[in-house]
């Protein structure tokens, strides 16, 4: 696809996501990690707005200086910006002015991108539009927190498929002891945290073919796997014993029947779908208790091409760390990956709500081992 | 006036009050004691369900059984709530929703007060709308906060007018040796807290015809007031370290000059206007730099008649206490007062987003010592 | 008592109460209110090298530099300080060198004593040697929670006489309507806080001749005085909560058995002691569940001759805040009292742990509600 | 050594090692991860007692029921016991009866080890001595810090030898690209983190043969290191300013000198020697600034025989993580090291108080990256 069509057809796709909110629903941030969606539509406006626009367009003129406070994430090179924690507490610039900043910098896109600029900035465009497409994950992400944790459980969209009842996937695949290749080997864009292609030697390993289903995780819960430290990390029992958690996220009771919160409000729990919004803890504790382990991210990727994936991240027993002869790139971009190379996990595949074709199994996902709220499952290894 | 006429127009008062707003500043809660417009919407008419058409009125059909979780402030009689510190993360029910909610409790109100209540019922629906008047001046005291903090420092209304230039009130009135009476005498409404009316003894004193202005505040500042630990309470000085206190909310040094936000956006500061924002703290330690002192609320009211009050609320030197013989209301209208006499600071007026005829120079307003978001300022006494 | 004899028999005292310990229990500091007892020791000492010596004993050398930064409690003026909740983690300086110091200077102080310094002089000695004597109780009464809160239970001596069983003492005072003075008359030593004599008028009121017991706050108790919210204040019902409390401080039940931790060990209860250890939530929360309410200063002042007192710190309803025409003293004295006076209760009497002669019916206790780590109890009154 | 002869030497060396310490210094725990002098000296026997004598001494009588709940550290299996964090509030157990304790159990393990229990016990009294010499190391590191963070900075021994000039050791060793074998292979003992002997690949490297020093790690603080991000993984530059970090733990800087406190005392920092006290964060920012990296674990162990090692805890760039085939033994002996392993990097190598013989090549050390107590270093790789 040529790339200002590239560029138009991302660009709407998150307004599409947006499309069936209310002025509301994009002001909140009920937890430090998930961001307002107003926040989200000019965060990735600003991204083309700093690094490609005012460095490379002279004649651009600045949307509103103040935006650059309001919506840089996290660059310290660009300057200060909103603690992550207040972006819940800003009514303005509203929606409205939001979507106003979107079409300006997107006028200025298009006609920027129609110049043919040089490959070094088409490919900071194509970065842009990848973030974006994070972004559009994120989104889905945040809405389904947002609307799941207020108590109306009002629906996204009635009609939205977000989980997918696996097919029957018995069984395992065993891979035999020996060298891989590791990282990505294409022509096409991938992260620079996927770079640095290099061997691995990996003993003989099996590894499931499906993911856990709703059904074999409630077999842990019925087990006592919550109140049974012998399956976890200390830090998960301690983060258990602290958060009283007892089930999934999303996961409801109501009067002896198990309900789950999805984006199209509160329903039965669906027993063959693959588990989802679990922590590292949970998935650590679970394949615990089943005499199993979670596989490592190499061991992942050799097998990847050998079972279906996408349908949940799956957590590795991987630390997200740089691979072999990783470099940050200069200036800005280089806070893209590395920075965040500590006390995180590594999560492979994408989920259903991942925009179609952005994740490739060379794809490094990360978060920290507590968190919940992505749609995050299980594959186990041995 | 009549009941239904007072009804209709304390009730209309509060949707003007929140008619220049944009549906996102109903609502962000950027910290826990400034509520949501939205909620104070809500949270006024629930009052009105909750406490006269559910008992008194056989045909009423709740509107949502929901909203009694979501829109109960802190009444343990009525069951659980949401958390305060929560209500700033719920984008629904909508500020749509909330006022169609209105509507339809306005409606029932209004026909149930043209069956002429018991007289009971109808000092119930007066306690409600003095409840109403005062989230009247909490909604514009929390938007002060919402668009005051805001990077933006947008305007509510160019033409607001919350700070009034005092007249020059030089000098004190001295007040005599002797008995004095205190508390509520009349027949209109009054609170809980006012009744009990005693006699107090008072020493003479001497208290100021006019507020602390701005220039006398700055001469505080910028003879160190903010570094000398002398003037200050052991827990006041704690509290200006651990904040980094240099100045009242809402002031800004922005290039040397001094601004202050207000309703209307961001201004320079007026010397002459009396000071505003500041903390009891702040008020003690000013007074003791000034070789004076803070009056009690007894001194207060004993001297009321003689100086102009109602341009903001001024912290006394009194602990909110009970009066001889104050009984709490059976049921939750228990609630109202009384649980909270601890740890917190009588504040004696009004301020200029009071409601015209709400309070009276008996009213006890109270608020804990380290917040300075109302309408707070200073009236000197020796 | 001539000076030089007051002097000795005070300083020894506190050596006194600290000798049943082992060199262990003078270290820690299990909560930021308890002191370690190696630290009580040093800061009397450093208060007569502080005050007394460095300003007037010229050949004065001080005993160790270090120790100003170690021994300071809160005086800003003097410089600063270890901050108090790291008192526990010394280690040095050692038990024996403390007690070095003490001896050091002691000898400086009695040789001082001796050339008759002026009365200023004397009388800020006679100052330190109530401020030792408050140190006394606290002594007490942090070695009660420090071996209070040890999983061992270990006694402090055997044979301490802390708590005694009142006398049956049915039955209320009646003190009718009218003008009381209230504040220090004598000429004996006062603190700051009780002077300013004045005069109060009081409502007619009833006050308890004696302390609630044990066995009344049993029923209380057994009455879910606890779990029922209407009997508590706000933010008294939220730290029932957040602190899973359900009885006294010390009381433990053990198989159905109610027992309590007294210097002498774990014993079980005995029923017709005074209550002891709660906190002013506990005691404002059973006064209204009984109908009644805690006595103002002013009222238990103005009964105090009527009753025998001396048992229990007694919580009244009157918070902490300065008498008419009240001053602080200039340079660091002036740290004494004046600087508490926010957030805190009074509480009236003395305690069975309080230094014979320490307290008077005019005494000003003071501590915040939440405490119940001193000797605090009910008197109730109506 | 025979096993008796074994026993009897590990457990004097713990007693050597508190030689010099005063009573008071057995006591205090000025932060979480610093646990008392008495604790470890109770804890060890308490390990021996738990988990050889009650299960295989029929005639052992417990020494006291209640050290079970003050000296076990984490193991669930075994029961609840104090927080970690309420270690340093208990005076008692007092020095002298944990000594007590330590003696009587002494006692029963040597009736007990000339019995030659079998193969299976005897390991785990090897576990036993080698979970002792883990504590001896800790000893020492929090002696350290406790007398460290003291004011008076005193000396635990002014002839202990804990930093030694590292030798002149330039340049760098290159390792060719290949597979190597990684974990332990001998017949000695060994925890079980380092057992599941496999392959890894490495592409080629290289890594310093010393360690950096003081004088290169100064470079680094004088170019700025601590105030430019870019140096700095995102949690560590937060780290870097929530406190206020502008050097390694145990630096002073005095009158313009840079000193550092060791177990002599206050000191001159020596240039040559090797740095120490810097958290995994300080290692990888040192790294990133100077062009560099941390090796990895495997990197270090295939390069370990080539050069010396032993005079720091070397941070590397893995996280710790089990091995290919771990598995956890059954029951407490399996909360050893498996439910560690996460949100943990590895170090490698020994420090200057690690017992001697106790390291090896294998050895996986691992602490949180923010810790700093321990003796930490930095070896570059590239």
């Amino acid at each position: 696809m040529i790339l200002a069509d590239k560029y138009k057809k991302v660009r709407k796709h998150t307004e599409d996501i947006c499309r069936p909110l209310q002025v509301e629903d994009y002001v909140v941030q009920p937890v430090a990690d998930v961001s307002p969606p107003k926040w989200h539509i000019g965060h990735t406006t600003w991204f083309f707005e700093t690094f490609i626009l005012k460095p490379n367009v002279p004649s651009y003129i600045e949307f509103d200086p103040q935006y650059n406070f309001v919506f840089n994430s996290y660059y310290e090179t660009i300057g200060s910006r909103v603690i992550r924690t207040d972006r819940g507490n800003l009514s303005r610039p509203g929606v409205a002015d939001i979507y106003r900043y979107r079409e300006y910098v997107d006028k200025y896109m298009v006609d920027f991108i129609s110049t043919a600029p040089s490959p070094v900035i088409a490919d900071l465009i194509i970065l842009g539009l990848n973030h974006e497409e994070q972004h559009q994950e994120l989104l889905l992400t945040d809405i389904k927190y947002i609307l799941g944790n207020n108590p109306l459980f009002p629906a996204y969209d009635l009609h939205h498929k977000e989980n997918i009842t696996t097919e029957a996937r018995e069984g395992v695949i065993t891979i035999p002891e020996g060298l891989h290749t590791i990282g990505y080997a294409g022509n096409e864009f991938c992260f620079d945290n996927e770079l640095g292609r290099h061997q691995v030697y990996l003993s003989q390993y099996k590894i499931a073919k499906g993911l856990v289903t709703n059904k074999e995780y409630l077999d842990f819960i019925n087990d006592n796997g919550y109140t049974d430290f012998r399956h976890w990390h200390a830090e998960g029992w301690d983060w258990v014993k602290n958060n009283q958690v007892t089930c999934p996220m999303y996961w409801h009771n109501i009067d002896g029947e198990w309900n789950q919160y999805t984006l199209r409000g509160l329903e039965p729990l669906n027993w063959n779908d693959a588990l989802c919004h679990i922590s590292y803890y949970e998935a650590a504790a679970y394949a615990s208790w089943k005499g199993m382990r979670l596989p490592t991210e190499f061991e992942w990727e050799s097998a990847a091409k050998q079972f279906a994936w996408g349908k949940r991240w799956e957590w590795t027993e991987s630390a997200y760390l740089p691979y072999p002869g990783f470099e940050k790139a200069p200036g800005a971009i280089g806070e893209y990956n590395g920075k965040f190379m500590i006390n995180q996990m590594v999560l492979r595949g994408a989920s259903a709500v991942t925009p179609e074709g952005h994740s490739r199994d060379t794809y490094r996902n990360f978060f920290h081992p507590y968190l919940r709220w992505q749609y995050t499952g299980i594959r186990l290894a041995k």
